[in-house]
């Protein structure tokens, strides 16, 4: 069943669809749209054509049924799929796998019918895998493989591992409530906390009162409490990140404080995974990689929080190299489908 | 308009209602029910009998509109109105004064809105008076003088002061995601939190979890973060201080720390107002009184947050006393209305 063809190279093409081995789609669920990649089916462990051609891709509106009902989510789905083949020139029977990468905050129930609408879109032959976001990601930065750390800080934030043995293991990603402090939502909501703390009398000043006060279009701390709980959404929190990174980079003490800290709770979120998975070895040198995904870790700043969290993971452990990942998620799902297909094809 | 038998004993009988200058209702509207008391009236600066003469008591549901609706929030008020005032054997002719303490959450136009309904229910020369919860539990401590700090801490906190020029300061009262970490909520959070931590590594071990998890039936710490989200109310959070300072009582360091921590936060939060009013005067030592109202602080356990906070409280100012209220916050809301009612007698 493998392609005798790819040797490295790209696999040969035929006349239709340019790619005789057929083809995988991946996409990416996020939280606003959804992104479906087509790709060229390269057996894994074969080396991946740098970079990887992409056949087609579509966006599409959020596929989550809990945000969007579940007409709209499965219309749109039908869609991105639909067009992402279409740019290819492949059909439905050119399909040998799909992977949808989702949020990991739904249900198992919610996923399996997921995994089942997309099912019922293609032949029986077709595979289809429906996994969490955060496994995506390590596949976006590792090229497929299930093995190392995946970082994700970008509203939420989770630390996922796989050992080669496949064993798993998460630390943090449990919300606001439960104590994400190096999430995005995590360090806007202190930097919020601070401005209370300094016009109430129980912190010292802060830069962040007049630049936050300012990005909202506010006259008065006071303002911040109507502001804040006029509406739950987590993001619009975590959209203040920016402002703690200026004020940080401005000389802010309590802006510095809080990035440090988040910095801190970050790299303890992959240390605890790497021990718990033995990642790092016996003598805690062995390498491993560490993928970094999310708007906190890539903002691009001088008060750079990525590079802070690289260096306090390479503090506990040497061994470990991060990876900013050079594809998209919905790359990562495909890459991911084609290390499954493979696994089942030399298993059977 | 004074009452010449008011000399600090009960006010001179008369056969229709029991007292001759007519009656006060104080209303306290909490979150989940509505208390109303009928109290004979007392010019405001005699000293009161103690304990104060409840002609009446009712209780009803939730009068919060935006928790009931309009039509059940004017019913219920209407109501227990009626219900204090028929067992009073009073009737609405009767009534001098009413006032109505409303948690602090709520925006004014909707205490304005309160306020005409109640002004509705009476004659014209009716006076109406709603007032934030915080002032109310002050008065519930002071005898209704405004004059001091309160400090309330139970699903919520808030610190709340009062100079004798009648400048207002408060400091906390901002909610979970502006760090009320005193809170009965907070304490929960960072309960929950520290189960979190311990469970996925990157914290120590600690009794909440087994305490915790046996409160609320679940089986596995991945158990909490499902219910955690699944209900947003605050209260239900906040429901597990009890096991928290029972797991500081038996020696469990992170739950000792955590109750620590409240107490000094709370302690800043008096701190904070009483600066910005001076109330400690010059030298820092002027008497003042600090009423403690709620939950947390009244949990008379043998780990005593109130205790603890009232010493933060005297090391910072050796004047203040710390008083727990004797009455009920509605009976406060009386000794407020009676305070107001004295002063624009005086003053007209």
């Amino acid at each position: 069943m493998r392609n005798p063809h790819s040797n490295g190279n790209l696999p040969e093409e035929t006349e239709e669809n340019g790619f005789g081995d057929g083809v995988i789609l991946g996409l990416d669920g996020g939280a606003t749209s959804t992104v479906c990649v087509c790709v060229p089916f390269f057996p894994y462990g074969d080396r991946f054509p740098e970079p990887i051609p992409i056949l087609g891709r579509a966006v599409a509106g959020c596929t989550n049924r809990n945000s969007v009902g579940e007409t709209v989510a499965k219309d749109s789905l039908e869609q991105v799929i639909s067009e992402a083949l279409l740019q290819s020139g492949s059909d439905k029977s050119d399909v040998r796998a799909v992977c949808l990468g989702v949020s990991g905050v739904n249900h198992p129930s919610d996923q399996k019918m997921v995994e089942n609408w997309i099912r019922d879109m293609f032949p029986s032959h077709v595979k289809v895998y429906v996994q969490n976001d955060a496994i995506v990601a390590l596949a976006s930065g590792t090229m497929g493989k299930l093995h190392g750390c995946v970082l994700i800080a970008g509203t939420g934030c989770i630390a996922y591992g796989f050992d080669e043995d496949g064993r798993e293991a998460r630390a943090s990603g449990a919300g606001p409530i439960l104590g994400d402090w190096g999430s995005g939502y995590g360090i806007s909501a202190q930097a919020l906390t601070a401005v209370i703390r300094a016009h109430d009398g129980r912190g010292p000043e802060t830069m962040l009162t007049s630049t936050i006060l300012k990005a909202l279009g506010l006259s008065s701390p006071d303002e911040l409490i109507g502001w804040t709980y006029a509406d739950p959404s987590w993001a619009r929190i975590a959209a203040l990140v920016p402002q703690v990174v200026s004020c940080a980079e401005a000389g802010d003490e309590i802006s510095d404080k809080i990035l440090v800290d988040a910095a801190d709770d970050l790299a303890l979120s992959v240390k605890a995974v790497v021990q718990r998975l033995g990642l790092c070895g016996e003598d805690g040198t062995a390498p491993f990689p560490v993928v970094m995904v999310g708007g906190v870790l890539n903002a691009n700043m001088k008060w750079d929080i990525g590079k802070e969290v690289s260096k306090r993971i390479n503090r506990y452990f040497p061994g470990a190299h991060t990876i900013i990942p050079k594809v998209e998620p919905a790359v990562g799902a495909a890459l991911l489908a084609m290390n499954f297909l493979t696994v089942q094809i030399d298993g059977s």
